[in-house]
């Protein structure tokens, strides 16, 4: 075993089991082949074990196999503590049970494959938004401590005067130290795991946060694979920089591909490397041409306090064609999924009285598209955004109905509904506009009138963050009934709902779908109530929806019928 | 670092980096602190460096730490070769740049946790049967060049009076050499990377089998990752007993949490470990009363050219529970998913002509429940289910429509429409009899009317395996037409249909569903044939499907209308 890279490549050892005599334990000997060629080692052996030399023997290794000159130079190139039989014939039983050392670390496909088949969607390259997502989720949990604002900045510098295509994200939250940067690299080591490591500056026990409206929380971190996953489905390489608050350097770490391979062609240790600690600013270190826009992120740390910088080279081509022709597309879908971090928990709400309430986000989520002269650079903040889905239902809705879940033991779901009143001539109810236009033509005419259509009532955010492909399409007590129905069946199609989960739901860990939301919210344990100014009401839910749905009806909707053609008339006068 | 589990625990070894003098470069000693304590290595510190008794320093982390007696101790007990920097004061900056050693081995949740949150099911426990396919998939590919019958055999051994819980899965395939039972360990190994590797027997460069139809290949290996994500959904433990053809010996590897949390715990290589190699029928290794039961499965040894077996232990309660309650349910799931395999290309048909011919399948898929007395063993081979979905629509059809569909650039799908014809009184599409009933209660009475009514039409099988959670709905050329159809509406939703995909369509590392099946089957380049008698036909699909529809509706539908009610009539002559 070779621990810094390859120095100490001279003491391979192999284990030899004297297999030759029936009823007689197999003894173990372990003999170093440093520098011996195989006959100088089967003399060692015949020693050894005090073989006469009129005795023949064979050896082998444990698939029985005669060790010759091709397998022995193999076994002495190799990293393992090979395991050898001495035999009387190649298909002798063995007297005893021998023990094999072996090893099995996880293949470096573990890091750079785990993406691949993670972000699987079925419109094929929808999944890199949610990748990116990985990344604001880790820049959202790091900033979480921050008093001023939170900045996540996105650039992707696609911009060939400046070297290869990167895509960097940089947060000014808290930073990591070395020990903690390493830990990032560990696939797997969560939150949860890591109270359990000895490595010391990362001790700190995980501690939940306090319950908070919506369960806003920034507390998206949870199963240690995120980043690495969202890294190498963009990209083959990822080289990380931060700086935590206190700590005078800057400490940087690259996991690559290219790295992996290096190291399994020449046998060194896959999962050893260095992380370079260097004083804020220093870019020395950055020779290749094809890497010079890293002098200017490194310049920006001067002065910053703390701040972490991921930057992610070899994007697959694909991606650098989706991000520049959907720039629209996979923005607006980010701002939806982080609809409630970048507006605060009432969401995008247009209207005066909102906007200048004090219920605005910290969180600047901004995203930049560099592209050759003369492209001209794009820029966005996800705040501006006004065509996400979740901005749409607000500000197409006249009223709400909100209300909360309790599932046992300790799940807690805050729900809107929102009514879309019928105004004059037509459903306000929002259009997907994200939406892939429906295949199956054989919808039914009767659909077609309603204002939800098929959709699915609604979207679930999980600590605030949406998770994309689980919907719930609705509740017993807000379905249209059996029987007689307090309103026209078409105003149950007229609402959108959204669902704000905490934590003791669980995702899967490409936090695209819930495991079993649906399944625990329709549990009979389950307990619903409404909620009005913050306060809880003591009626059932199904009268207070009732209520609520009536109301709506009479007051919103507002029906223009022209009844019966009379005629055409002319105005002059106007 | 420490190979052969603790036993080279003495020379711990620190890495300093001189930092004091700014505008000269950092320099790096390494210093063996096996058995010293705090001061006789502050001591060697200023010797090795040779500072002035006089000169003030500080020897820190590199998270700018002092280092006190409690560190150095933790460093001592600890793994890694951790750094430290001697400086003149806590928070000078560094002179130049240091490198700092580290190791990012994957935490072994990797291996335990990962099944957990990939077999999600919005459904909950319907996740149980696709962990057992990943084991049933690894027995089709090892059992694949078997000449005579191949055997899987099942077992869930839950009567205490044997031990704990159990579920063990016993093929006639293979085998493992000790090197592939290593191999089999590694997460993410594929066959495609292990062509690569280095270890000698088993260098076997993959090799893509030749088309067969309907790709039932056996060819179900693709991540390295199934076996272990299921083996640790369904338990806590993994006993792998193999014996490879030609090798007189049994290997036997296991791998568990307690052992994963016990060498963390001492600080032991994680994936370290032994194969114990044995002769075939030595159970003496097994002391634990609470396993005995492998006496009896070791005893089965004896007289096999080649076996492996699986024991899988420490069954979580709630999965005992499912494959007790529903043995029904999971055991048709699976009879669905091998349909073709246990079947043969043509699937179930129970029609006499059909029985006898050739086609039959000599794979046994063999389930068999074991729980304490008085209750009676179940048992049953997935051959002799009946209930499952492909044999429903296969006994229910009275025509078929064949098909293939070639994508770019080596994908080929071979497809199967079937036609249930209207009989007299009623549909004879079936019923889905595993669906939850549908919870949406505002169905419109349009689709009741419908034959398959909502459902897509096809269900996807790869490498002849189901892949559970992709349907495609349809195909352009077998949609109702905008215009005028040959044939009554009604008809288009009397076929059911399946999708066969050869290995150059992905499927994600659960195999619940594909990555982009349908994306590619409606690109532009795909090209769809009429397959008649194993002919391409040349006329246009479209055509070609009319046809058929049409002949079918003529041929098949036999709707008796019953017009105009004239009384009724009391026969008493019969
Ligand atoms: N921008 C960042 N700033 C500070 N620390 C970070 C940042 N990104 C990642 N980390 C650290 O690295 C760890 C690993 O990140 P990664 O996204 O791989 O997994 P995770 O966030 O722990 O879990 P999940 O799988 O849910 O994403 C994080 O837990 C966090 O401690
Ligand atoms: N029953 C078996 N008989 C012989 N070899 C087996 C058996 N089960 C597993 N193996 C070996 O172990 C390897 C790893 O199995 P595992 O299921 O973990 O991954 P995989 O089958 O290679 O890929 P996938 O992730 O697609 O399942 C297999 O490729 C195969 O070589
Ligand atoms: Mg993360
Ligand atoms: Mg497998």
């Amino acid at each position: 075993k070779n621990v810094d890279n390859g120095t100490d490549k001279t003491h391979q050892t192999v284990v030899v089991y004297d297999c030759r005599i029936d009823g007689k334990d197999a003894t173990e000997r372990f003999v170093d082949i440093g520098d011996l060629d195989i006959n100088d080692f089967l003399e060692v052996v015949s020693k050894e074990f005090a073989i006469p030399s009129n005795d023949t023997f064979v050896l082998t290794t444990t698939d029985r196999k005669e060790l010759d000159f091709d397998r022995y130079e193999e076994i002495k190139k190799g990293n393992d503590k090979e395991t050898l039989y001495l035999l009387q014939s190649e298909d002798q039983i063995l007297p005893s049970a021998t023990l094999e050392r072996i090893n099995f670390l996880p293949h470096y496909d573990t890091l750079i494959q785990s993406g691949m088949y993670e972000y699987y969607a079925s419109e094929g390259q929808k999944a890199l938004p949610y990748a990116f997502a990985e990344l604001i989720d880790n820049a959202l949990s790091a900033t979480s401590g921050n008093t001023g604002v939170r900045m996540i900045d996105i650039r992707l510098l696609f911009n060939e005067s400046l070297g290869k295509p990167a895509v960097v994200i940089i947060d000014n939250g808290c930073g990591m130290t070395a020990k903690q940067l390493n830990n990032w690299a560990v696939y797997r080591l969560s939150k949860f795991t890591r109270a359990s490591s000895t490595l010391s500056s990362d001790h700190a026990e995980y501690v939940r946060p306090d319950p908070v409206p919506r369960s806003i929380n920034s507390d998206i971190s949870f199963f240690g694979v995120g980043g690495k996953q969202a890294v190498f489905y963009i990209g083959q390489s990822a080289r990380m920089i931060t700086k935590p608050v206190g700590i005078p350097d800057v400490h940087e770490l690259v996991i690559s591909k290219e790295e992996f391979e290096r190291k399994e062609k020449n046998k060194e240790d896959i999962y050893a490397g260095f992380i370079r600690n260097r004083k804020v600013g220093d870019s020395s270190h950055v020779t290749s041409d094809e890497e010079r826009f890293l002098h200017g992120i490194i310049q920006e740390e001067l002065g910053k306090q703390s701040f972490t910088a991921l930057v992610v080279t070899g994007i697959r081509q694909d991606h650098i064609v989706f991000l520049k022709q959907d720039f629209q597309l996979w923005t607006r879908e980010l701002a939806h999924m982080y609809h409630y971090y970048i507006h605060g928990i009432h969401g995008n709400n247009m209207k005066e009285s909102y906007r200048s309430s004090d219920c605005v986000s910290n969180i600047d989520i901004q995203i930049s598209l560099l592209e050759k002269f003369p492209k001209i650079p794009r820029m966005v903040n996800l705040r501006q955004i006004a065509e996400d889905m979740q901005t749409l239902y607000i500000n197409a809705s006249s009223d709400t109905f909100e209300f909360k879940a309790y599932v046992d033991p300790d799940g807690i779901v805050e729900g809107i509904l929102r009514y879309h009143p019928f105004l004059y001539d037509k459903e306000t109810y929002p259009e997907d506009r994200c939406a892939i236009p429906a295949s199956d033509e054989d919808d039914d005419g009767a659909v077609h009138n309603q204002a939800r259509g098929k959709r699915p009532i609604f979207e679930c955010f999980w600590n605030g963050r949406l998770i994309p492909y689980t919907t719930v399409s609705e509740f017993d007590w807000c379905s249209p009934p059996k029987k007689a129905a307090p309103v026209p069946m078409e105003c149950y199609s007229r609402f959108s709902g959204v669902l704000f989960t905490n934590d003791r739901f669980q995702v899967s860990t490409n936090k695209l779908t819930f495991m079993d939301l649906e399944l625990q919210l329709k549990s009979k344990e389950t307990f619903f109530t409404r909620i009005v100014n913050g306060q809880e009401q003591r009626v059932t839910i199904q009268k207070e929806f009732n209520q609520w749905l009536k109301t709506c009806h009479e007051k919103l909707d507002k029906q223009v019928n022209f009844k019966g053609f009379k005629g055409m008339i002319t105005r002059t006068d106007v």
